[in-house]
């Protein structure tokens, strides 16, 4: 029988498609240090669960579509925190960070119309657009810059009738990088020349190192109308399997439209909404302490990462990721081969290959998405081996060569 | 700023957008029994916050975007007592039955190509539809038919070279009924020769009154690679606000398919897959005195709707819903006038208005959707409230019109 086009023009996660080559070699007794996902392994704040446990009604009824009031005033006195004033209304709460993104892109674009998104991106943006035949247009970014934006000619040229959007993750999910005040500047002013929606996705908030002031694309006043903030308690949180989200936007007739969408799907689970209440009255000290925490993640990382002949990257500033150019021939050969023929003492280590993260065809093929969700000493040790896989490797390319 | 065609097209909830009426009569002290919504009052088995109140990990971490393989061995020898026989990867686990229509449609049809569906029908299929592109065409069934399938000529008079699914309702929400097996026979033949999806939505498939033999789609196995069968535990185990469901089927490439959609959002919440898992493991007892309940709450209602004149509807058979004619000029403004200016001793009704269930414009003016979700006590109340009401309401006509 037929499937659709658009289900036929989607791909398999990339971050999770090589997962069967994990399994074959743990199967093998060896041990796997996974960084090619983004789980981290930080505890979840113990109030989450303990709410949950409070909670004692006999029935698990329906939620309402917006969200509960408690959960939705608790994200609100959090964005106060970041100098964002929303109304209980300007927020929808939403079964993770995912869902936000498409009732975003539901509500914006029409099959055929075009979202212009900086490339490497996280790769699930493309299953939100392909999924509504919406299409992504990239802006191509680099790791010897750093995965900054090039200036705003280059992103005019790619301006179309049908651009809709401007989707940016920042903190960056794969980079690592934080756009810099004149970027966010750029970006803004751009969506107010060519009337483009700003979808920002800005899930990893508190992931900002090096002492370096984080700009929301919420305090900018002269784009609130075209501004629609994605967020989510996952990483936040480390509360990845709670699956609690929102959209929010100060543009109250398009939360109303979004409102449509989210009354189709009822309601986001109950518990999880009691649960996520409370991580969001957690103390701030819980997140600095996380913060730091990454911080230190970043340095053990990055500074094995210099000490490999032939790896490109600039330090990452923020997220908990960092795409890196290596000397291989196929990132993603390299590390089916590392699964299966490369361990220290029965202990080797996964990427993700990053060329789903391009939109761009060839792009990212011989790049990595490294992911510093595991304590120090585990990064170490997966460093290690990543340092001597890449020196055995049988399909190493010296030198790097410039894409 | 512009919205997309695609949200503009879609409508308020008919079922949730009358609630501020509700609101402003409980702000005035009256009491509102509440039958527009299908919100059981059944107690959800303890077992399902026992077990979450067991979840003992520290990180609330990520789930598999299959869902658990807990969850899945359970729906799978859930199924079996319904000798429907699913692997395990013949199962995927979505976020309620919301979210597997949405795949079911996104994995089969494209935009601008056609659902059949009978109406009176869920009036969320036109959310699930219209977001994603995809048109509606009725197959008109009626109050005085007991809402049963027209004969075959009549379906396939509206099949066009972009019909691409049948998707129904059985038990059927709204209409209660249940189709026969000389009904379930021509819809798999027409699938056959048309080479068409059946989307089988069996929500309530416990909810089955009188001894009636139900047949599942799961069970004509002449069509098996074509029925995609919607679950959830809502309703079954009153569990609405769990927001656990399936879509499965034993036609493996598409359910390959559909799992590229679940990769997309990640996964679905991992304490609710606990709960969940232990409601499927319930024993068949809780199932079967719940039905008994249903039958009493369905035997009051429609035994009070047999005593109001001019009330056109037939005994209801499965589901908790029924759709029911009345002799009003227009069933929104009749509800719309029970909130504001209708009591008994400071009580009043609510039910749904069903234009909102129809596709063809002008139908169901006259209908209403009552959930019989209430204790028969509180039925017996809400029936009087009705009753009385009807023969108050200034708009009131006779007699009822025949569509």
């Amino acid at each position: 029988m037929r499937f659709s086009n658009r289900i036929m023009a989607m791909q398999s996660s990339p971050i999770r498609r090589l997962i069967p080559y994990a399994d074959e070699a743990k199967a093998k007794g060896k041990k796997v240090y996974h960084l090619n996902i983004g789980q981290p392994d930080i505890k979840t704040p113990p109030s989450f669960l303990q709410a949950i446990k409070d909670f004692a009604q006999e029935v698990i009824a329906y939620s309402t579509s917006q969200g509960s009031n408690e959960l939705r005033d608790a994200m609100r006195r959090y964005y106060e925190g970041y100098d964002i004033h929303f109304e209980r209304d300007h927020i929808l709460v939403t079964n993770g960070g995912s869902e936000a993104i498409m009732f975003a892109v539901m509500a914006t674009c029409d099959p055929g119309e075009e979202i212009l998104i900086p490339e490497p991106f996280y790769a699930n943006y493309n299953a939100f657009s392909k999924c509504v035949n919406v299409n992504i247009v990239p802006i191509t970014t680099k790791a010897e810059e750093g995965f900054h934006l090039p200036p705003s000619e280059k992103i005019e040229a790619v301006i179309t009738p049908k651009t809709r959007c401007i989707l940016i993750s920042n903190p960056g999910n794969p980079t690592g990088t934080i756009y810099t005040a004149d970027e966010m500047r750029m970006l803004a002013d751009l969506a107010k020349k060519h009337d483009l929606y700003i979808i920002a996705d800005e899930v990893y908030r508190e992931f900002v190192y090096d002492g370096l002031k984080y700009t929301s694309f919420g305090n900018l006043s002269d784009v609130e109308d075209r501004v629609i903030i994605i967020d989510s308690v996952s990483k936040r949180y480390s509360a990845c399997g709670a699956r609690i989200g929102c959209v929010a936007s100060k543009n109250e007739e398009l939360m109303k439209q979004i409102l449509k969408l989210c009354q189709g799907r009822l309601c986001v689970p109950t518990l999880e909404q009691v649960g996520a209440t409370a991580l969001y009255n957690t103390p701030v000290s819980y997140l600095e302490e996380v913060n730091k925490e990454y911080q230190s993640r970043r340095d053990t990382l990055y500074k094995a990462l210099q000490s490999m002949p032939g790896v490109v990257c600039e330090q990452p500033k923020g997220a908990f990721y960092v795409v890196v150019k290596m000397p291989v021939d196929d990132a993603e050969k390299f590390v089916i081969w590392m699964l299966q023929n490369f361990d220290i003492n029965g202990e080797t280590m996964m990427a993700a290959p990053a060329e789903g993260f391009y939109a761009t065809p060839g792009l990212g093929k011989n790049e990595a998405r490294l992911a510093y969700v595991l304590k120090n000493e585990d990064l170490v040790k997966a460093m290690d081996i990543l340092k001597a896989a890449l020196k055995a490797y049988p399909g190493r390319v010296e030198p790097v060569s410039a894409q």
